[in-house]
Formats: C-alpha cells, structure tokens, sequence
C-alpha cells in the first residue's frame, strides 16, 4: 500500500507531470480524447432515449474490473480497493456521473488528471458525499439515474446514496456501457494486439525454460517476469498447472511447489494488461516423451479450436460456436470432455461480453476481439487447450497472439 | 481466463485430490479446521445477540478481497471476478451463509471442498438462484439477514436476491467479521511472517539488480519474478517510481520505461500475498551520489517510523499514532511532507482495520497485525517511505519485515 498522490488534498486536482516519464499512456488518455468525447454523447443520447437524466458508470481499480469508467473517459483506478472508514469508503473506485445535460463529473481517490477526460475532476476518498454533492450541484436529486456497472456498485454504495439523496431513482443500465464496449475500434485493437505480444513473451520465456524438474513456481515466475519487463501493466497470474493439475485449471494458489515430470503436461495461462487492455493466453505445453493418447488429445483440442475459427464470423451465433466445438470434440470420441467455457470477450476487462458459454444468447459481430479456447478434460489423464486472442472481422477471425499452439518440451535440457 | 474446475458440471461437489501436489495450502485448510469452526460458532452467537436470524458473508477473487469468506471458511475464490450473463453471475465470487441454526453454507463458482470448512458447498455460477434457494431452503425466507461484506456484495446481487427472496430482510452487519479479524492467530502471525519473507525476497532481488540505466519495468519485473519463486500466492503488483514520481506513490500503471538515474530515490513497493495472507512492504533506495536534502529526508522519514514504532502498544489511539508523526515530521522542518496515510492493518486483505488515517476513531490492541509506512515528500526533490510489517504486542512491536530500511544502491555496478 501507499499513499494516494492526488487523493487527500497534497496534488488536488492540478495535473501532475514528472518530468521524463514517457510511454504506456503516461501523459495522456489511452486513446485519442476525442473519441471518449463521442463516446459520452452516445451515451446522454441513449440515456435520455432511456428515459434517465443521467448515467452513473462504476469501475474499480486497474487490476480488477475498471472498464465502465475507463471506457468513458480514461480513467483507471490506481489504488487497491480496501476496508473502508467513515470518509474514505471509495479507495480503489471511481465514479463517472454522466448527466444529460451538465458537465461529465469523474470522482476518484487519486487519478492522474492529464489521463482523463471529464469535466469535473472530484479526487476524494468520500465518495459517498462527494456524488451526493454532484447529484444535488448537477440538479438530479429527484432524477432516474441508470448504474452502468451495477454489479460492480456494492450494496454499502448504493445504500449511502440512497440515503444521501433519497428522492433519486437508481436504475441498472449496464447496456448503455457493456453494449459498445462489445465492438473494439482500430486503436483498441491495435492495443490489444500489443498486449497480446505481451503474453507472447511470457509464454515464451515460460516454455525457454519449462524441463522436467523446475516447479511450477519458477515457470510462473519466468513467464510474469518476462511479460512485465515486456511492457505489461500487470500480471494478474499466470496460472501454471501440471500433470493431473491441467484438468483443473480453476485453483488457488496459481502455482504450487509441485514439479515438472516427463511425460506431463502444463497448462500455461497468463493474464493480465499492458497499455490498458487485457491478455489472456494459455498453452498447454507436453513433456516428452509424450504418451500417445496425451498426443491425440492435443490434436483433437487444436481441432476443436479450428473448428470454432472456421466459424468466427459476424452474425454467428454463441450456440452455433458451442456446437462446433462439441463436434469437433465428438469426431475425436472426446464429446463428454469438452468444457463448457469456449471462450469470451476481452478488452479493458478479462472476461467481457460476449461470453462463449451454454444457453447465453448472442452473436458475434465485426470488431470483437475475442479470447477462444476450447478445452479437453479427461479424468486419469489431464487436461489440454489453447487459447488465442482473435479479432472477429468479415473475412474470418484475425488472429493476434503468435506462440505455437502445440509446444513439445524435450525431457532434458537442450 | 480458463474453466472452473467444479463449477459446470464436471467435478460436481466431489473433492478432487491431484496427487503430489504439496504445499501452500493446498490439500487442506490454510487454519486448522478447528478454528474455522470455532469462527462460525461465534459469528452464529454473536448474529442471534444482535437480531439477526443468519450471516451471509461476501467474497471476491483471491487476488482482490475475499477476506469475509475465508476467514470463516477458508475458501480462497480462485475465478476471477467477470461479466456475467444470466445463470453465470457468481463468477469469481463467493456467498458463505451461517445460519444461527443449521449447516453452514458455502456457494462459489468453483472451490477446492477439501479446502473448506462448512456443511454444504454448492458450485454453481448462479448465484442469486443458489442463495435464494438455500435461503428458501433453511427456512430464511422472512428471515434478517446481517450482509458481511456490505462493501463487496453488489448492488445487482443485492437486486436479484431482494427479488428472489422479497420477505428477507437484509442489514448491514459488517462489524461482526471484521471485528474479531483485526486480531490475527498465533497460526496467522507465522503466515503473515512467512509473507512478509515473501516481500523481502522480491525487494532484495530488486534491490540487487538497482543501478542507474535500469527501467522501473526492469526491476519490477527482478523483484516480482524472485517472490513468486519463494512461494508467493501472487504478485499483485510491484509498483516503482522513480525520481519525481516517487512522489506519487499511486499511479497506473506500476512501472514504466522510465529509466533510474543517479542520485534519484526509487521507491519499491510490493504487494501480494503467500499461503492465503498478504504482504505489503515499501522500501526507498537511494542512489549515489546521494544529494545531501534527500540523505536528510530518508533520515527524517526513519524518525518518523520510529517515533511511530514506539507508540505501537495496545490500546494506543489512531490519533495518537499521527501525532507522533507529525511531531517527528516537524522536528525536522517538515510537517506539511507527512502524507495523510500511516498505515493499515493487513491480514487476508491488503488493507484491513485500522486504517491509520486522519479522523479514524479506533485504537490498538495486541494481535493486531499492521503496515506503519510514514511517508514525506516534498515537491521538487521526491519522496520517501518506509514501511514495515510489524505485530503489535504488550511489550513492543514484533517487526516482521527484514530488508534494509535504508539501502543506498553504488552509481556503478559493483
């Protein structure tokens, strides 16, 4: 922990700039500040379409789920989210108010101003009597005010406010953000890509060193490392799971002391951003000498996974990628070893719309940048899939990670 | 991103043992069972005192703040936290419900069961579906229900439980888990030391490698991979600022390109967590050749955390704490550079009670468990802080933290 430089009255809201600081959007919004500009009037139009008088977006901080905020104006969170006291209950939030008519407000604990595009810069841990203040100043105290991020307001927020301005209606209105959130422009793309490289580098110092032998701490360790000093914002995790561990690949910790054994596989997944916007990628690397059934499941994944590419089109449906996938799984024997979880949306959050799960009605559309990744499961065996960023285009999917989708690692070292 | 392991279907409820896996937690409770149960006992007692017919406690992902859940039960949300669409809202958190009479329930989206003390656990990512069933279920329905976890519970779930069970009561009920939290086990001091080892390990690796040319994405990527190495759950981030922006100790992103230069300080600050507990520690390093304001500074900044240090007893007030900050700060010329933040108490969270901060009524007592990291900056020279793990006990504070407080890194390679 430290201290918030913006947050409690050392920096207040005068732009800050160390000299000699540059890159990874340092000194400016991620993107051109013109289109955050765009971006807030769609949404006082869909708004107002909407009935509301304003739109209240919640994000938290850069490591979680920043994304209804930082997609609006800029802004990510930097400090940790935290207990609460009296006074400082928004550490690690932001609030962005977007009133129909009135300027676009940003309250948060600490912020870089020269990031942001808003109005209205608020740094204050007071987040409570802070958007009561703008609330009342902006003429919404008896306003419909829609919750872009309701899942991510929690209940002591929502029950503050309701008290502070008890003659305001809050109403969720998670479409009004998650909805073009969906479709990534060129300059998101171009981003993405790049923290695709990221995870590229990771995994590749990850497989440079992976023998049997070395934990799966220190392969970890190997592959963040090279993925931060590669640029990354953050590594979240990059989850190393062996041998029975692959079937697994939800657990706490992300790696154990566990070893590399011949014959073994491992599962690589590396998460995290660089620049603002996410990566998730994940291999499966196989130790020699590799069985020969361990072998066929690695094909039969990598045809799953073709199988859902060669279907990645605009106006395909989640169902239609999920039935690719089961027949993919079900030529190759293997139909009751696929997992559900085919895949999702990615961008300045992890796991954003769309998902790619059973019963979820959607489609894909021109400009989503996905993360694909089928994945094989059999008990007394293990686990085995590969993940690949895409971007879905009319031609067919773009695909922008670059490691080889079927490692093999030599029992010694070479 | 990858699938849960128990969450859809394919591991059901039937604990899953992978052998060899050993360590970290891993095959059994991070706390003896025991105690876990001795918590609940006491949460149920103190729940039927204060009106209350259950707790339902919160949890996020084990990287964010999962502290009410794991606490209680032991369950560390491996899923990260992520969009959610109907039927998939729980992903990356978790809902443990202790009734004052029946089983103690545990609903997560995917959990390792033999890691968890509590009666019943269902996995599911449908949560509002799964709790009001349970709620429904253990005769809760026109129940009161204290919520544990206010601040992380979300106003959508908030929503859908108020539908799915419209005569439950919901209360806030915060105090009554983050009460007896602030005092840490015998068993969760040794963890908080063994992560506190964690720290010192990342720092030293940094450390090591510091000297002028290097870029802050360097050397958070050395201090990150070596605590991952010794055992480090995750890393969540290893924030360095260089020169003027050591002054601004909270920014995003971590790191950057910018390059160490001489004469400069360089603040390191680490944060995340081993076998469940967390760690958060702060070191400054000066490199040669030193300028004689910022030798004073780190001087003045080690004053302040001994003056601190020496306050550190049971039943001291948070107030006292700052003054005696302050008091140091200003024996040296520089009241108005003490930054606002002492510290916090750090545990499953990063950031837990006391929060050490301006107009925070709370005080001491012995098994607290505490960051003191007095911080003094001053605009046109950088900043400086320390900060150390410490215990606090009767008869002084045990100091968890080995690294230097004040290492002064040589211009040239040595």
């Amino acid at each position: 922990m430290s201290e918030p430089g913006g947050a409690w009255g050392t920096t207040g809201t005068a732009p800050y700039r160390p000299a000699g600081a540059r890159g990874a959007g340092i000194d400016r919004p991620v993107l051109p500040p013109d289109l955050y500009r765009r971006r807030q009037e769609a949404l006082r139009a869909a708004a107002a379409q909407e009935g509301l008088d304003a739109v209240l977006a919640v994000g938290r901080a850069f490591y979680e789920r920043g994304a209804p905020v930082a997609f609006l104006c800029g802004h990510l969170a930097p400090a940790p989210t935290a207990a609460s006291a009296p006074g400082y209950e928004g550490w690690g939030q932001s609030l962005l108010l977007v009133p129909c008519r009135g300027p676009v407000v940003l309250i948060a604990d600490a912020a870089r101003p020269e990031t942001v595009v808003a109005d209205q810069i608020e740094l204050t841990a007071a987040h409570p009597a802070a958007l009561a203040g703008w609330i009342r100043r902006l003429g919404l105290a008896t306003g419909r005010i829609g919750v872009a991020g309701s899942d991510l307001w929690s209940w002591a927020a929502f029950r503050a406010a309701s008290l502070a301005v008890p003659g305001a209606e809050w109403v969720p209105a998670d479409p009004l953000v998650n909805r073009p959130r969906r479709l990534k422009e060129p300059e998101e793309q171009a981003l993405l890509a790049r923290a695709a490289e990221a995870a590229d580098v990771g995994l590749a110092a990850a497989l440079e060193v992976l023998r049997p032998g070395l934990s799966e701490q220190q392969l970890g360790a190997a592959g963040t490392a090279a993925a931060l000093a590669a640029g990354a914002d953050f590594v979240r995790y990059f989850r190393v799971h062996t041998g029975a561990w692959s079937l697994l690949s939800f657990r706490w910790p992300q790696a154990t002391d566990r070893r590399v054994r011949a014959g073994e596989p491992v599962a690589l997944d590396i998460i995290g951003a660089r620049g603002g916007y996410q990566f998730d990628v994940l291999r499966t690397a196989l130790v020699e000498p590799v069985p020969p059934e361990l072998a066929r499941l690695a094909a039969a994944a990598e045809d799953c996974l073709e199988a859902v590419l060669a279907r990645c089109r605009p106006g395909v449906t989640v169902a239609e990628l999920l039935a690719a996938a089961s027949e993919a799984a079900a030529r190759h024997g293997l139909g009751d070893a696929l997992a559900p979880l085919l895949g999702h949306g990615i961008g300045l959050e992890t796991v954003e719309e769309p998902l790619l799960l059973p019963g979820v009605d959607d489609r894909l559309e021109a400009g989503m940048v996905l993360c694909v990744e089928p994945a094989l499961r059999v008990p007394g065996l293990g686990g085995y899939s590969i993940e690949e960023m895409i971007v879905v285009e009319e031609g067919g999917p773009r695909i922008l990670t670059r490691t080889p989708r079927r490692p093999v690692i030599g029992a010694t070292p070479s």
